[in-house]
């Protein structure tokens, strides 16, 4: 892998470039498309690439429980898996072996099964159960961290080895450090504690990874395995101190680019964002982990962040919400059952070339599966060619125009 | 619409040609993908293009209902709602009123409203019910139906020149008369007097179509409309005089061609059709209603039919049945697991050009709506080339050999 950087954003920390995979270049700044489970939901690879993306992120740990990074493995590795030959990233399992275990504690209890089949309740669920706080299903130890599988209870061990062991199997061009995702609402000291211990993980993550790659060096089948770039992931919380002492340890380390994971006060993005960028390594790319709002991007990529992540814009297309430069709309709105138009006149996606949002809410009322396909198409291109744009203002010298004239626009009220 | 039959099955009522229609041609034999809601489930209308479907038939009773002929109307018509150039063809909703509706009788109750909206759980139920014999929601008088929606319980009423407004408004290049579908357990007496009065609709469905006509040529916007034909319905239940009454009463009308509707004995629907096909007039095209496995198309062919249309090939795909030259499989069979090769090694469809049987099942296991779409690919492309194959070994004076030859494997067992 190799990063490459075009041009600065005078007097700022962003800057556009390019990183170059064994699966061809990402130009960045550049959203990354989620496909969670070596799928982008409700979309075929080439509608994906079509809309512009140029890169998808799997899931780790959901690659781990279903199909198994064996079946990964053996069905050609994740690009020929899942009919994807451009660029991929892998997490490291870490977020949702805390995050879908729901807190962050050290006691075990179950998850019930959920009763339901239904497609994005499981997901629900686990976000519901997140944020009433009941109890954890993930037990750390400084090895690593045992948790209960989202799907089945089932019980499950990961390790910073594990996890870089499970990335290589699947295959994918830039895999990340297994890290510990703390909760927004954990004390200071408890922080720096998961902090030392993810850095402690970190050095593992590329001490396994560096045996690996001597391993695939040596064996003719798995030679392209020696391409794999791997992420090393800064945490720290919302404290100051915390970051810029997670960026300097993390970024002292010999990654070819790093994660920013964890969680932020989202009215101070910038800020939080700015800390660990001055500390880390210019000439190395650096991902925002689950970050994709449309105000985000000009926050995280005016202060030094090159890629991003995020299911929200897929996520939303499915509950029905679309996004507009004027501002998010609900395809509900009695008002578009007769608006014989593009959901945004001048957008270009394949959606907005071919129905209108009239259709597209029809089909959304009567829940016909194509709603979920035209929604995250046009929202997917939305929010990649709005990482474009601000891109192309970065290359243009426009970057401020730009950007004061979007947030200007996107903040107006429901479109009329 | 232009009729040309291009070559005879010898001595049998089989024969391929082409329907030329506003929207293009349709060679037949030719299966018709069923587009029930104005899209046909899980796929967008290129991917069906491109699997190799010359046209799709949406229903009357379902487009009324949710989003209302009005809005697919101002919507440009059905051909630009959906995004779909090539030749259309609506049903009369006939079918729907009386089966959805469950029974065949005269009293009224109600449907309580569906309590999930899960994707095929509506459909689902109605067809359970309909299996399960409860009461009938739909109320037949001379002028018309009386029926209750599947959807909320709402009381409507079809009568053949509603329907045919409402066909008219939707736009299809092919419509169909306004019929009684009866139940297969209705006695003689009743499948008489129900036949009767779909003779007397189909007159009176004409008479509407005609008028419809006459007011579009006059009126510039409505130009096109006058292109619209349309099909009579010939019913009769399993009754060879009644086949052949309804036959020769519908085959003397000023119909463009002709459905076939209603019930057959699956093992003799060959007889069962060429009793109809001998009666009607050579030179139209004859469309069987709602028939679509794999086996029935050489029996209904070689008997006279020129075009089919079903709901099973994307229905069974998404319940994770796929089409095989060695019959069906389920894709949750463990052995399918890794099983990483197409789901058949010389099949040319998308699906099994690009993913392994091993990925399909394991999105079809995880419930990824990308498993619906490559599924449906899958079992239309089987279906539409199967037909395709039969007219080709029309042409080529090969129809017998290729039955033989196709029938033998398709019966085999599970594939290994």
């Amino acid at each position: 892998m190799k990063f490459t950087i075009e041009k600065k954003l005078s007097g700022k920390l962003g800057r556009a470039g390019k990183i170059e995979t064994p699966h061809g270049i990402i130009n960045t700044p550049a959203f990354i498309v989620v496909g969670t489970k070596a799928t982008v939901k409700a979309m075929t690879p080439e509608q994906v690439k079509d809309l512009g993306a140029q890169a998808v992120l799997a899931n780790t740990y959901h690659l781990y429980l279903e199909p198994g990074e064996k079946i990964v493995k053996n069905g050609g590795g994740l690009h020929k898996f899942m009919n994807w030959s451009g660029p991929t990233f892998t997490d490291s399992g870490g977020f949702q072996a805390f995050s879908l275990g729901v807190a962050f504690g050290t006691t075990i209890s179950k998850l019930s099964k959920p009763q339901s089949n239904s497609f994005d309740e499981r997901e629900k669920k686990s976000e519901s159960v997140r944020s009433e706080g009941m109890p954890p299903l993930a037990k750390i130890t400084e090895d690593g961290v045992i948790f209960k599988s989202y799907r089945d209870g089932s019980e499950h061990f990961f390790s910073p080895e594990k996890s870089i062991e499970i990335q290589n199997s699947i295959g994918a061009d830039i895999i990340f450090a297994f890290d510990e995702c703390t909760s927004p609402t954990a004390d200071k000291k408890y922080q720096k504690e998961a902090m030392d211990r993810t850095h402690r993980w970190a050095t593992r993550s590329l001490a396994r990874h560096r045996e690996l790659q001597v391993e695939s060096t040596k064996s003719k089948v798995g030679e392209k395995k020696s391409e794999q770039a791997i992420f090393g992931v800064v945490q720290g919380g919302r404290f100051e101190d915390l970051r810029k002492e997670s960026a300097g340890v993390i970024g002292s380390m010999d990654f070819d680019g790093f994660g920013i994971g964890g969680s932020f006060d989202k009215e101070d993005i910038g800020t939080a964002v700015s800390w660990v960028n001055k500390e880390l390594p210019e000439g190395k790319p650096r991902h925002l982990l689950g970050i994709g709002e449309p105000e985000d991007f000009f926050l995280a990529i005016e202060n030094g962040c090159d890629t991003f992540d995020c299911v929200a814009p897929t996520r939303q297309a499915r509950n029905g919400t679309l996004y507009t430069k004027q501002g998010k709309i609900h395809i509900d709105n009695a008002k578009y059952r007769e608006y014989f138009a593009p959901i945004e006149a001048d957008c270009m996606c394949y959606t907005c070339s071919h129905y209108t949002l009239a259709y597209i809410a029809y089909l959304a009322r009567t829940k016909e599966l194509l709603a979920h396909t035209l929604s995250s198409i046009h929202n997917l291109h939305f929010i990649v060619h709005l990482v474009e744009d601000i891109r192309q203002s970065i290359l243009n010298e426009t970057f401020d125009k730009f950007k004061n004239s979007f947030l200007e626009g996107y903040r107006k009220t429901e479109k009329n």
